[in-house]
């Protein structure tokens, strides 16, 4: 295949940490990114080129780009973490193939992106590309994430951000292994279609009752893991009024504040313990066998149906400096860049 | 032997927990215990009742008696955990012999207690009586922590209320297996003693400079565990100052104040997380020769010298009421209850 030399992407601003503590909203792109044409990036030993047909927009490359996530930026380099496309280039037997990747060479919202060739993910041919292009950060969190809920064998479980797409994703597993999720949002309006997907329980945490209602739930359908990707007090709050032997596992930060401890003394005479979650370490210490049969199961709940992709956006590459802000605005469903357009 | 059927005790007021949080301190004892006479108690079956002969005073006393402890109190029974006495009856081949004990069915600061017959511990002759009376609480938790720092085979471990007895023990478990003991305490005068005992590094946590100083010392000597009987916001910032894989260890509850998780994405990113300790928890996960291995390990270090017991003051039970809350105050050393006299 001929490829071209140059290719558009969005290229980063900053350089490594910004210092800076503003969540994952975004209403500017300009301070961040340029939208640029750079050089195809070249392939290197164990590398792998992929031509981009559809990348996903996840809160932690909202979080990297504006330099507030655990990975340092490196300017001049695309963004973008996830994605789906073609193999293009490099040393693997997947050369011509539809692979789902995480982009750790070069970001994948550019018409191009560079890979460890080790850890592209074949996709089979009934996977929608909306499937396809989010199965990695989000589905694997979740897989990941539900291995621990499993371990403690509660009746039941909590997670935060409930109305997230990887909140949906954990709500459909709690209902498939019969452990009861607890789901927490901030708007009443969330609380019927997660009902629906199968939540046992909705606590509504700008609700007046809710620690209340929560305390209640927890003594009907004890759990013993909290999954948390806000890190608010009220997430504190929910940690202290469960029972002994609780996990807080925190995998992310959308709220600013910092939550206090106000019963510590729990840890203690409670066991209750707080720890973190990181998919990076997770893949590592799973190993390839545990992370494949995990993709398996990915792409059968995708093509059955047992999980479905809610799309807010697709907005094209060409347009995103200016259409992505408001895309990722929208409350409900996921936003994906198009770099064909 | 003739048993009296009355003795002397300090009983408890209060009843169950009083949702206060006064921490550790103590001016007056009127409100939470009274000198009484009370029947001596009945032995039931798996018990042994022990005529005291010098009990402990520990932090944990002084929680449990205000309610302010993780286990309710009991109107009307006598207080105290931890004593050295000779058993006088029960169901025990160590009737007759001097016994290290937890009162965990009538307590210490009282001629007799009652306590589980499985739970004494037999005390080498050479053994001094207030190494006796205290060998339970802060020997056996210095030695189940020290496995901690152990097992995460850094090349430091830090604690705070470096002062304490129980930080003592901790120093020098550190200095004899060369894991360099980083020690955090609230007034610069406590620092020369310590250095003496073993400390590699005093941090003051009044002073201005101290979690500079902290940051600096973690890079040349980095370490893996926080064992922290405080609670307090600086321990939170101390954590947050440890390299990757740090674990905050909570055994104690010195400071009111609730610390703020102010940098949670550590918990993600660098495999932090905050867990608690509590001895009652690891005796029973332990299991009975990992109990019996430390105190063999205790009685030895006592007698050879490498742990010594400070003694602040030796207060007669007639005289607890008005003289204890003052023996408390005395910065340095550990307070012991004479029921003999």
């Amino acid at each position: 295949m001929n490829l071209p030399s140059q290719m558009r992407a969005l290229v980063q601003l900053g350089d490594g940490f910004s210092g800076t503590r503003t969540g994952p909203e975004i209403d500017d792109l300009a301070p961040f990114l340029t939208l640029r044409s750079v050089p195809v990036p070249d392939v290197g030993p164990g590398q792998a080129l992929i031509k981009v047909h559809l990348a996903a927009v996840n809160p932690s490359d909202i979080h990297f780009i504006k330099g507030e996530y655990g990975q340092p930026r490196s300017k001049g380099m695309p963004a973008g973490f996830e994605a789906v496309g073609e193999v293009v280039a490099g040393d693997t037997p997947l050369m011509g193939q539809r692979v789902s990747f995480f982009a750790t060479a070069s970001g994948a919202w550019a018409e191009y992106a560079l890979t460890d060739a080790s850890r592209l993910v074949p996709c089979r041919p009934d996977l929608s590309e909306v499937a396809a292009a989010g199965q990695l950060v989000n589905p694997l969190t979740a897989i990941a994430m539900f291995d621990l809920v499993k371990e403690a064998r509660a009746e039941s479980f909590v997670l935060n951000a409930a109305g997230s797409q990887l909140g949906k994703y954990l709500i459909a597993l709690g209902k498939d292994h019969g452990i009861a999720p607890i789901a927490v949002v901030r708007r009443a309006d969330q609380a019927a279609p997660l009902r629906a997907l199968g939540a046992a329980q909705v606590i509504v945490s700008s609700e007046e009752d809710a620690l209340a209602k929560a305390e209640q739930t927890f003594r009907n359908l004890p759990p013993a893991i909290l999954l948390d990707a806000v890190g608010d007090q009220f997430t504190a709050d929910l940690f202290f009024a469960m029972p002994r032997h609780a996990t807080w596992v925190n995998y992310g930060k959308l709220a600013t504040e910092a939550p206090r401890l106000t019963e510590l003394g729990q840890l203690i005479f409670m066991n209750k313990r707080i720890t973190g979650f990181w998919l990076t370490r997770w893949i590592n210490q799973a190993g390839p066998d545990r992370v494949r049969a995990a993709f398996v199961e990915i792409q059968t709940r995708f093509v059955s149906g047992t999980w479905t992709t809610d799309v807010a956006a697709t907005v094209p590459l060409s347009q995103a400096m200016t259409d992505l802000p408001a895309a990722l605005a929208i409350s409900d469903g996921k936003v994906f860049i198009d770099p064909r357009r």
